[in-house]
This record gives structure tokens, sequence and C-alpha cells, in this order.
């Protein structure tokens, strides 16, 4: 066709609005999006005065900081010139033989070829749906579920499909049946989304038992595994439990970090895959970055090179547990009206309110009474009911110190005991000044 | 409907290949990712014995090792319980203000709260496509263009439309005739994708008095500018001219890098954004990567502040100047049957081979002659046509000793001396071992 190289002065401006002039531009699935109005609240949860039950912040008061600042300057000094470049799109081959050793703690036999370095495992995770999910596809995924990986998820349009646990993990039959039905139904599952060891938020363990059921399940269904696992290492009682991937080398993507037994905010983490898989991965995460940093992946492996990572990891385990205790202790004493699951490990506490409390409804007087915790129906995807998970709250022991812990739950007890009496005396409705539930479904930094 | 809880044997497992299990469960959007056959070639490329001109890999040899050392080692001493902590997914407040400074080079006026801070300026192209780009949707993108942007549109299902460059950047009345043809054809044209500073692959730069024409065209049309700028300090001759955003700061998302102006192992870079759109990209890159290295940006931040970073950039270009005369000064002596542009900053010089000779034909033969190159095709978009870009080259300065590209570009002649001779004794066919152009056309680390 001809092309006229005048001006056409008749073509109109974007429609967009006063406000965004973009707004009519947006792919489709950017319309879902908008900044939740929980947000304001942890703005204010992140104030001194407040006990934040409700941050997954790793607890870093444990790490040789002396010793980090001595191997990163020697890594700059002397290998400087590498550690500032690019490196690979797949990650640092040094520090992927590493990784390997890492997972032979939970019974993976696994080759550096295998692994990709991702900017923390959130990407692994983004880079998983991108290469597994088109829209409509459905992520079978634990109820509750880490709020992270449903914003994933839903930001590639994929339907999640929660299936339940019990204190054991992933109740099997029940993901039989989900996965019969949803077969049934003519929907297309990709991936079944777990995290088995020390759940977020549930904090429950998939049992040792019921490990190659789960991983049988899948395989019978032809649905991928997606094994999530950033506390496996940090158990209170024993030895963690084999991977579900040391169960089945092909059928399942699992996906370690750092973040958790080193350092959060070099964004070091991996995900291990089938081999043609993970060919995928690297070219999503070439598209996606280019290549991890290799400035802080030469610091993990400085790290894990030159310091003993397995006594820190025990001292993690020590700072964690003496938390976690505090927790269960205060919620014994000041709440025993509550019920909570028992963690052996990780950062949380899946705790139910009294009925009839709702866990939304309460966050901004708690906040106002100066603690913070994360209400439930966070951990549910869009579409589950607007009922689920409005009785529960997650409560992390992680960050603050066993005392501030202690007052945050009896400042939390103050406040439920003022709504129950605010509901004997008024009836129900009284307490009902509740954010809407998608609002608290964006995933954000202060909710992981 | 009832939930059967008993097993299901008659479930089929998926169907994959003998290779790939998975082969049948890839989203449409990764059924087209391969791995490129290039990758073989620049391997051989990667060996010492080899004058690569192919990657875009900075100088870093004038950076001052000693005094990042120093730097790094006190921000973890003193500050290392933040730097090693998750930060917020919109980036450091401080790097943010700092950022604006640079960009204030430029002419860009902006406030810290317009910047979201992302891994590399890399995963800022990711995550503006994916908050704009539906599948089908149309990006106009300059011909040639930087093969890592292409990779990106890609990615997403998104269209390129190449448009005409010239010695001054984008021909604007060629843009606004692409622009008037897509809107007949009904297409949604989402983005314009332009590098207009010391362009990669084509080493040039858009003119001053075009700049404000480019902008008036887009505005017409009402499609979103994005800027890809990663080059605009590095200058030989003069001060940077004008950004595109400093002309219009509603229709313009400028992205920004510290890997050319300090060092791309940190992988810190930037999107400028008008308000609305930056909320978007904040919250899509929480989803992605939930926030950027608190590590990365504090030690861009530390240098930025504690270093004179403006003589260093001073001291690149300098660096680059001596590399760009060295390629120039050989081609005119070792290659004068080429053709070639003449950048005036950044690290690229786009060449075409005297006729008939095919780059892409020719690269495995440059390679076994120690000498690479990225050939054409790598910068034009699939379906753009066979023999776009067959007869070019990109030439990479910024790396080598002046040495070597001298002895690189001498290597280079005599392959095509060669071919010229082949061709002149066997006629056309005799040199025709090529790729097919798709394979050439997966973005990788080598090709930035």
């Amino acid at each position: 066709m001809s092309e006229p190289l005048e001006h056409r002065p008749t073509a109109p401006a974007a429609k967009g609005n006063r406000l965004d002039r973009w707004s009519q531009a947006y792919a489709t699935r950017t319309r879902g999006m908008s900044a939740s109005q929980i947000r304001a609240l942890f703005a204010v949860a992140s104030r001194p005065e407040v006990v934040s039950l409700a941050g997954g912040m790793p607890n870093l008061s444990a790490l040789p900081m002396d010793a980090v600042a001595e191997l990163v300057s020697s890594l700059v000094a002397e290998r400087g010139a590498t550690a500032l470049q690019y490196g690979s799109g797949q990650g640092d081959p040094a520090l992927r033989e590493s990784i390997c050793e890492v997972m032979a703690e939970e019974g993976i036999s696994a080759h550096a070829d295998e692994v990709v370095v991702t900017t923390g495992s959130q990407q692994a995770l983004d880079l998983v749906t991108r290469v597994f999910c088109d829209p409509g596809d459905v992520v079978v995924a634990e109820a509750p579920s880490y709020v992270g990986a449903l914003g994933v998820f839903r930001a590639y349009q994929a339907d999640v499909v929660h299936t339940p646990m019990d204190a054991d993990g992933l109740d099997v039959a029940a993901l039989d049946a989900t996965l019969v039905r949803l077969r049934q139904q003519g929907r297309t599952v990709k991936l079944l989304y777990t995290v088995p060891n020390h759940h977020n938020p549930a904090g429950v363990t998939l049992s040792a038992a019921r490990r190659p059921q789960v991983v049988e399940v899948a395989r019978r269904h032809g649905v991928l595994v997606l094994e999530d696992n950033p506390y496996g290492l940090l158990g209170f009682d024993a030895g963690p439990l084999p991977a579900l991937r040391s169960l089945d080398s092909e059928g399942v993507v699992y996906l370690g970090s750092f973040s958790k037994t080193f350092a959060p905010g070099l964004r070091v983490g991996w995900a291990l895959a089938p081999h043609a898989v993970r060919e995928k991965l690297v070219l999503a995460s070439e598209s996606a970055i280019l290549c991890p940093s290799m400035f802080g992946q030469m610091v993990v492996q400085q790290y894990l090179h030159t310091q003993d990572w397995r006594h820190q990891v025990k001292l993690f385990r020590e700072v964690y547990r003496e938390r976690r205790d505090a927790l269960l202790t205060a919620l014994s004493v000041h709440l025993p009206t509550a019920t909570w699951t028992v963690p052996h490990g990780g950062f949380y506490v899946w705790a139910r309110l009294p009925d009839p409390l709702d866990a939304q409804a309460m966050l901004a007087r708690a906040v106002t009474a100066r603690v913070a915790y994360v209400p439930g129906t966070a951990f549910f995807a869009q579409g589950s009911g607007d009922d689920v998970g409005r009785h529960h709250l997650r409560l992390s022991y992680c960050f603050p110190s066993p005392e501030r812990i202690t007052e945050g739950v009896r400042r939390l007890a103050g406040v439920v005991d003022d709504e129950l009496e605010l509901l004997d005396t008024f009836g129900p409705g009284a307490t009902h000044d509740r954010h809407s539930a998608d609002q608290l479904r964006a995933p954000g930094p202060d909710l992981r």
C-alpha cells in the first residue's frame, strides 16, 4: 500500500481520563491491578510504636556483619571486574554448584546445569508461570496460599483453584478429587503450587508419608508440581524431610532461596527444573532481566565458601524457635479463645479468631492499638468466596523480639476483647468496618 | 457437584515427548522460544583468542575498584541490617532522589515518586510491556532495534512494526506514515520504542530538531513513547541532548540504567513514568521480583554519594572514544569497501558489507578466523522479511583494547576478501552456509 508522508492532523489523541492519560491503553492483565488500601495501614504499621506481626522480614541479627563486610570488600578488590560485569542468563556456574550442595540437605540429587539463578525465588515463580500458563489455565494451590504466588498467577490471568490442607499439609484425597473435578469440567490444570515445609501462611508441614502420594497424584493427572521451599532448612525439631523433587526429578520444578538462610537484600533465589523446562526458564529470564546480578551471586557464593553456613542456619533456627515459643505462649495466655496452628519451623502461625470476629474488619482497630497482622483473606485467590479466610489471620514471629511479640499479642487480645464486648452490646454489624476482600489481595512486600 | 474422594486410576498422564515430558504444557508465548544456534558460535567467540566485536559488555577498567571495595565494606559494616534486608517494591527513596539528579543532566525535571527502580533497565522494558501490551498489540520500533527489547515484545506476543532511521535518527515523516497506515489497518499501537542516543545497534542519535517532532507525532496518534536511554551520558563530542521525556512528562516513559555509567553487575536500572503508570509498574514489579536488591541499590547510592561520578563518566567517555576511533580507523584502512555509521557516543557501529555479502552466512567463517560480530538480522523482528539486515552487522568497540579492535577488523577484512574471492570464482551460492534468520533472533546476554 502507498504510505502518505504528510502529517494527518485528523488523527485523534489517546482517550484517557484526567487522572491517567493512558487509562485506556493498559493490557487486559493490568486492569485488575490496583494498589490495596491495606498498604496505607501497613505504612502506619511500619512506625516503631506498632508491633508488626504482619511482615515476613527475616531476622538478620544473627548474621556476622563484620565477616560479610570483609568478604564483599575482598570480592570487589580481587574480582571486581567479574563481580561488577554482566554474567550469564542462567547464573554463575560456581554458585549453581553450591546450590546443588545446599539442596542435597533435603535429599535432592541435582546437577548445576539444571539450576537457573533468579532475582529471588519470586522471579522463579514469575518465570515458571510465564512459561506454562496461558490466560484461563488453572493452578491448583493450597488453601490458604502464599500471597505473592497468588499475585503472580493473577498477573498471568491463570485461575487459582484451592485445595484443602490439614495439620499434615495437603489433603491427598481432596487433591485427587479436585484434579478429577477440574478434568471433568474440561479445565486445563498446568501447575500444582505447594509450599510443603513450614507453610506460609498456614505454618504446617507436609508429612513424610504424604510426600510420595502428592507426587503420585500429580503425575497421574499429568500436572507439574511447583515446589516452593524457602523455609525447608528452618525446622526447629528435626532434620528436613525429603523434598518432593527428590521423589520425582522430571515431575517437579523446585524453587529455593537464600532470603531466609542468608539475606533477602541480595535477591538470590533459584529454580531447579527438568532440562527442557530449565532451558525455557533461562530464555524467559534473559528476556525479563538479561541476567541475575553477578555481584549478588558472588557475595552468596563467597559467603557459602568462606563461612560455616550450616552453623549460621542453626543460629537462625534458634532465633526463630525462641520467637515461635514466645508467640505460642502469649497466645495461650492472652488469647485462649482463639485457635492456631503450631509451626515446627519457618515464620508463621495461622490463627482463627473466636466466632464471629472478622480479622479483616478488625485490622484498622488493631493498627490503632499498635499491633498489625495480615488478615486471612489475603491468602485466597479472588473468587474463592467472600467469606474464605475472614476469620483467620497470619501472625509472623520472625522479626520482633520475644518481648515485643508478647506485647503485640497482649494488644491484639485487648482488641479482640473490645470487639467481643461491642458485639455483646450492639450485636453483629457493630464491627463491620471492613475493606473489600479484593483490596487485600494485591501482593506487596509487606505480605511476603 | 459431588467430589469423589477415591483415586481415579483412569486419569491419563501428561502427553509430552521423550525429550520433554512437558512439551505439550507450555503457554502459547513459550512455543516460539528456542535457544539460538548462534549461542554455540558465541560460546566459541568467548575464547580468548577470538576478538569479540559482538558483545556489549561495558569496559570497567576505568572503575576505581579500591574505592568501591571500601564503600561496599562500610555499607555492610554500618548499614548491613538495611542493605541485606527486603526493601520497597518501588525502590530505595534515597536512590530515587539521586536518579532524579542524574536525569537532570539531560534536562529532565522529575520527582523521586515518579521513579521505579528495576533489576537493570531490561526489567523496566519487561514491566512496561507487561503493563501495556496484549497479544496482537503493535509496538513501533526503529529499524534496526535493540535485540533485547525485541525479545521482550515477542515474549508478550506483541507485533513489532519497524520504522526507518537515517543518520539523524528516526525519520519523522516515515514514523507518521507508519502510524497512519497502522491506524488505517485497524491495528492497536501501544508503544513507540526508541533509543534516541547512540543507538544500539545503529550508532546514530536523534537530532535536537527532530525531538519535539517525534513527541508531537506520538502524542497526535495517542501512542506512548518508550524512551530507552542507557547511553545518553556517553557522548564523545558535546553534552547530552534533551531527553524526549523533558519535552512531554505525560507522554513518555523513560528508561535509565547504571550499567553503562557505573556497573552492570549490580543490575540497577529504572523507569520514570507518569504517576498512574508508575503505580502499575510498581505493582507489576512486586509481582515479578517483590523488590529490587537493596544491596545493589545502596551500593549505587553510596557510589553516587561518595565518588565523583560525573568525572568517572568522563573517564568512561575517553575509554570509549579511543576505541571508537580505533574501530573507524581500522575500517577505513582494512575494509574500505564496506560502509558504516559514525557514532558520536555509545558502544556500536552499524556496518554494511560490500555487495553481495551476507553477514549472517559469513559469521561461522569469521569466528573460525577468530573475530566475532552480531549479524544485522538479529535486530529486526520476526516477519520483517528474510533479507532485512542480512547485509549488515553490528560492531561493538566497547570492550576490547584498541590494538585488539584493529586486529579484529584486520581479520574481518581477511574473511570479507576470501568471501569475495569465492564469489568471484564460484558465483553466488558459494558462501551460503547461513543459519535461519529466526535462530539469530532469540535475545541473549551476548547480544546486548
